[in-house]
């Protein structure tokens, strides 16, 4: 798999990308029940660390090359009075990473990690979707496209995030179209807006997913509802998938995201681990949907791969726990 | 203050101790509402990043030194049958800590923290404290000692931990004298027994709690009904208060240690953090007796200071993002 040519070839990778390794996570449960730390102590991070273990085909992975990516697209909706900062303030931000003054610069700098940032055709905002199909088939295969050939080769653990003023309408009108509901459950205040602000957002949300109704599985959902940097999260998110890469998922973006992979081949999210719950209301349901149990609850609601950077740190902990312990043989340390 | 001569000396520096600074607070208060973010979207990291100024002194602080002490001490009731591990286990560790091969080690190389352990008297065990004190005045001042003198001065935040065959049993009777309750309320299955050890366990911590009811305030508690490590952790504590050190906690044998300072002198544990709630029983409680919110909740029960250590990878974000970041100025970002 090279590349992609149209939306039914990433149907097709999704369907025939392999599970994790059976004999390296039955080679990573058996090291895991030798460390020297009574069974269980670790709690979760024991399982994380077989679960990447699985999906990098080894009993005793490391991460050495976790990558970062950030996203960016601008949106037909934003000028329907969704959010709390103006349009140029997507490409204002871009800047900023670019420039490394963002939260997710620095947390990349902690996490040691890789960060590369894409702005996707911000001078064409994406159509109102509550007007038309917010994207065409050309448009949002440019843009999955653009997130499948943003994953590095050698990347073994990845992050993705945005940055796109209006995404948050985008991504409810996304969460009502594959989950049902109303408006109501899956709009929240984004980046902070007031109550006169959130019932027109609702309007919009529920408008889109209305007028999109019956789009399709869950990717012509993110060609009806979705923007460009959603579109990409998940073509990376896909790539992750074929590469047999674990990704550490952000917030309810990155998640509505995830989701319209989910809703299109069943266990194409098998490889991801939901990185925290977000302050945004919606995010906590949408993780119940997708079956997902957070790692941390921090009250962030950033976006741009925050909340997944801090989380690759709790990964990167646990693995390093499970192929850098000694077993109680190579210790000397009585078993109980 | 250079030295402990009494245990009365440690109750004097408590008291005189100063609190965060007010300026430094105020500049970073100031700071954070200027960094190119939403208001508030950094949730409990923007409040960490203040704290952690106020302590530091400074509206811009670095993490440029953390340091992780784990103690290790061997207990009386131990012989109890109160563990699912022999007490030679504890030596065993502490060989496996200065080797590099428990989890704490992995944690501290993730976190790039210095990491010391101490161990304290292996070969002298505290008093089974059913039949008397666990230790004398002058074995609980050595031990608190120990770990004030422990903390490195150039140290700019602390993790303590421990390692102890039997003192969840120690800690659960320090909790049960200091919080009140029934012995049931404070014991749980530390490294993992069934349930004839739990209900014998829980007995040891009755019997220990009524033997020293009216001990006297939390230090006299710690003295009766503590351990080496669990005074030595105490000790580091106290060091980092009148340092002005922050300390992020580890788990319910830490929080014993540090509930004995808040039972001694009320905002003795104002520069103190709850890094986690472990999968101990009866560490949610005690967190809640002392009023505070965990950083992270991952099912841990390792003890050796091992959420803490993850804990301190939150911190170090949130300080590096905080000091780190443009403000909207800097940046030319439109602040809504």
């Amino acid at each position: 798999m090279t590349g992609l040519n149209s939306i039914d070839d990433l149907r097709r990778a999704l369907s025939a990308a392999e599970g994790p390794d059976r004999d390296a996570t039955i080679g990573a449960k058996d090291r895991n029940a030798q460390l020297t730390k009574p069974p269980g102590a670790l709690g979760r991070l024991e399982d994380l660390a077989v679960w990447y273990a699985g999906w990098r085909g080894t009993a005793r992975p490391v991460v050495a090359n976790p990558q970062i990516i950030v996203f960016a697209g601008n949106h037909g909706v934003a000028a329907r009075g969704v959010s709390a900062f103006p349009a140029e303030v997507t490409e204002q931000m871009v800047l900023n990473f670019r420039h490394g003054g963002a939260a997710i610069n620095q947390l990349a700098k902690t996490a040691g990690a890789r960060l590369d940032v894409h702005a996707l055709d911000l001078d064409r905002p994406t159509r109102d979707f509550t007007q038309a199909a917010a994207m065409d088939t050309a448009e949002v295969l440019a843009a999955i496209r653009a997130g499948w050939d943003a994953v590095h080769p050698e990347t073994d653990v990845l992050v993705v995030g945005e940055m796109g003023i209006g995404n948050t309408t985008s991504a409810a009108a996304i969460a009502l179209a594959l989950f049902g509901g109303v408006a109501a459950d899956w709009t929240g205040r984004g980046t902070g807006i007031d109550d006169a602000a959130l019932h027109q957002k609702q309007n919009v949300v529920a408008e889109g997913a209305a007028r999109h109704s019956g789009a399709g599985d869950g990717l012509a959902v993110l060609a009806a509802l979705g923007g460009r940097e959603i579109a990409a999260m998940a073509g990376a998110i896909a790539r992750a998938r074929v590469n047999s890469v674990p990704v550490v998922l952000d917030g309810f973006i990155c998640c509505a995201a995830a989701a319209c992979l989910a809703k299109t081949v069943p266990g194409a999210l098998d490889h991801c681990v939901a990185g925290h719950v977000s302050a945004e209301t919606a995010h906590a349901p949408m993780l119940a949907a997708l079956e997902m149990t957070p790692l941390l609850s921090l009250g962030l609601r950033l976006g741009e791969a925050s909340g997944g950077a801090l989380a690759l740190g709790i990964l990167q902990s646990a693995v390093a726990c499970h192929s850098g312990m000694a077993t109680f043989a190579e210790a000397g340390v009585s078993d109980g």
